[in-house]
């Protein structure tokens, strides 16, 4: 045993996330310490030489007992169309559902033009409503149509309902299976019905309570447990609760869940009535995807939901083209700039070598509060009115950095003799200005974006140092030519 | 009834996160209705309203029926330290303590100062351990005696223990809580046990069977509920289960609790004993103020626990000076090699004006391929052995984008009339290989920082735009002064 554990610390130190924490074995329970022994890894090779020796029931035993769904997924990308379509049909279906819902969706359609009818019909009834519709949602139409004509009439109906919602709304995320129960109910009876329609995990850990449909009330099933089983679900109900509508932006939903520890968020239509809950899971998923799109946005990047190696180089190029495009162009006000003091720079040509200096300094400073900006308003800290609050923050924090900033290189450009002291305060001045423009354009320009109703991390990084390069540039030869006399 | 809920459609639409999902009170059970109906909000306003009127008694019932710990700790953030000592008086202990976890570490400095040590004692006792043991970390060490002696012997043993583990590894952030059944118990005998030592909610969901102290097994909530009474906890439990070290980091435990959908994630020692569980809750809070300090990192700004408000401006100075002071001086070397060409810039002061577009466009590339990169690694997507693979998919993409904007630039150099179509020729190839260099640089240094042990963050944007700003200067006037031959 202590062999195993040892393994188990032996890959930890290895901080290799993917296998230190993969699930031990359990074939055999009969045998007391056998899922505690030692046991080969299900690794990417060892499927590709278990399918080329044709050990397919062992290959199907070992995915069963050994492989998490998600896991699975990830090494199936690996893998060719022919080894993804062979490895698929070994899985039970439970697992085969699982494991769909997590591929990308060139896989997802490889798997949908192989397998039969009646194979798709297997998976499509094991998969929850929530992901059969993100699935739809990325299959070109004949595909939908196939996968439609695999379900039964009431889940059509249903699945129909659910690729109304706007994407990216709390309706497209949320999971239409949840526990309803009636006031009138005991606790016995509130009990007995989770053992009935049971669902899966997350679902039943909290009941909701419906009166016409419409959402009264909600138990925790820690609250049954620990009540006496004879008194009425209304006596114990908690009707002080949190919910979101299906037209809510779903990281608003995922949000609330996070910011109040939930493991679920039940979600009500237009008309007030229950029509589903979102879980923490989900939840998680969505804060994660959202993150990831910020922090694309940031970068200049059009966000995309695919992974990165998941793009293609054309859809990379697509997707970073239009603001290298934009902001290049925006470069030619610099230029031009820079132009109209041509004499000056052929008179004095080291002025030239200050320049990617400032626009440099000036273009941290910018990112520097804007991405702060940025974040604050994605985690709800800063909002709109506090606009001026944030300006009057950066200001103070400006006029410090650029006191030391303008001191620092006066003293570098004396010290390498790049200058004298009248050049070093001359830039000294350009570089305060620079530094104050640009926290404080860095810090306005997220919060009016959000005002005015778009994403504030369009005004991260490669915006603002475009502008703060603009600036800067027309200060810094405004004061050079002035205090030159060029 | 229509108008409480036509009231909170309205606040929805306002998308005001912080007010639409306000919880309903509860305060008359027997009423009907009485949830639903119009209700004033208990605001910051209101509250202070309250306290100017000495409406005790209301603003006690008022803040135990209509408003969430996590709201509560955001309002009296606001108030002045003898406002923010009255309202923490006026709470149920419960709700005192758990307002007191969401605190930031000033107030929790002003309460704890202002507090008799009976009082202190109460909220410590109906604090988590978990949360103790945060509130300990930051306070200085006359306060955290003060605090340990107002709790007892058994708690502060444990609470050392919690306070060795390293900050942000998952023993700090676990919760000692949990569910422990015995392999021989009975379905009905586990039910018993929960109804008995009942805990919080996360934390009863999934229950562990310890053997020796040693994690052996895992029982869902719901798998007790739907099973036959009479079978034992050894037939239903699950060997094959999930289960993090008290030293590894926090971030893999909760990206673990995010990519396998789980309430709690199990923790053993180095002796492999059940010492806690990581609730996702918690996990959820970690991938928060992970991805906020990834963010800040990435723009050149040391992270720091606290909001931005909540940070002061020496603070905001200390945590952004050190990258701005050490990238204005590595702009030097630009500097240097750009007053190297003096001559040449002399001869033809218009390839200054070319440079802010050359390293503004270099810059956004190298930001676009670092930001990616760094965020494939932190969602665990990319790892340093993808190095070729990551630079092969980038030199595709740098070579297709810069030769568009080779183009672009070209014909926009000529159709402005600043420059001939040598010029335009010039520009394009020092483009293309400014475009080259930094997708290249960008995408490589991330994934070197975290071969050499480094966070992949610190390689973004401000660093990759001044290590391209000096190679697209070198190959820039390299090929102009070869060209024009200054």
């Amino acid at each position: 045993m202590s062999e195993e554990w040892k393994k188990e610390n032996r890959l930890l130190e290895e901080s290799d996330e993917k296998r230190q924490h993969k699930p031990r074995s359990q074939e055999d329970e009969t045998d007391e310490w056998d899922y505690l022994e030692e046991r080969e890894e299900l690794t990417e090779e060892r499927i590709l030489e278990m399918l080329e020796a044709r050990q397919y029931k062992e290959l199907k035993e070992e995915l069963e007992n050994n492989m998490y769904p998600v896991d699975l997924a990830d090494i199936l990308e690996e893998f060719d169309q022919k080894q993804l379509v062979l490895v698929f049909r070994l899985l039970a279906k439970e697992e085969a559902a699982e494991t769909f819902t997590y591929m990308n969706s060139d896989m997802r359609e490889v798997l949908i033009n192989a397998l039969t009818d009646s194979e798709l019909e297997e998976v499509m009834e094991e998969m929850y409503l929530d992901d059969t519709v993100d699935v739809l949602e990325e299959m070109p139409a004949n595909v939908v149509d196939r996968l439609l004509m695999a379900t039964d009439e009431e889940t059509r109906v249903q699945i129909n309902q659910l690729l109304q919602y706007p994407e990216d709304s709390a309706g497209s995320v949320m999971n239409v299976d949840y526990i309803a129960l009636r006031r009138e109910m005991t606790v016995a009876e509130a009990i007995l019905k989770i053992r009935q329609v049971g669902l899966n995990r997350e679902t039943i850990y909290t009941c909701y309570v419906t009166e016409k449909r419409k959402l009264i009330g909600q138990v925790d099933v820690k609250e049954l447990l620990t009540t006496s089983e004879s008194k009425t679900i209304e006596e114990i109900m908690d009707t002080n609760m949190l919910y979101g509508h299906t037209t809510d932006d779903q990281e608003v939903v995922a949000g609330i869940i996070r910011k109040y520890g939930l493991i679920a968020l039940p979600i009500v239509d237009h008309e007030n009535c229950m029509v589903g809950i979102v879980t923490v899971d989900d939840a998680m998923l969505v804060l994660q995807e959202e993150a990831t799109e910020d922090i694309s946005i940031m970068a200049g990047v059009s966000p995309s939901e695919e992974s990165y190696f998941g793009t293609t180089v054309v859809e990379h190029v697509k997707s970073r083209l239009p603001w290298l495009l934009f902001l290049m162009l925006s470069a030619t006000i610099t230029q031009m700039i820079m132009n109209s003091y041509e004499s000056a720079l052929a008179v004095m040509p080291q002025l030239a070598g200050f320049v990617p200096m400032l626009t440099g300094t000036g273009g941290n400073c910018g990112s520097q509060s804007s991405t702060l900006v940025i974040r604050g308003l994605a985690v709800g800290e800063i909002e709109f009115s506090d606009l001026l609050k944030v300006i009057w923050k950066e200001v103070r924090i400006a006029v410090s950095i650029s006191v030391i900033l303008a001191v620092v290189n006066g003293v570098r450009i004396v010290l390498m003799g790049q200058g004298d002291a009248m050049m070093a305060f001359t830039i000294g001045v350009t570089m305060a200005c620079t530094v104050i423009i640009a926290k404080v354009v860095g810090c306005t320009l997220p919060l009016i974006a959000k005002k005015v109703g778009l994403d504030p991390a369009i005004m991260a990084t490669p915006l603002i140092s475009t502008l703060v390069d603009i600036s800067t540039i027309s200060v810094y030869f405004a004061i050079v030519s002035y205090v030159f006399q060029l």
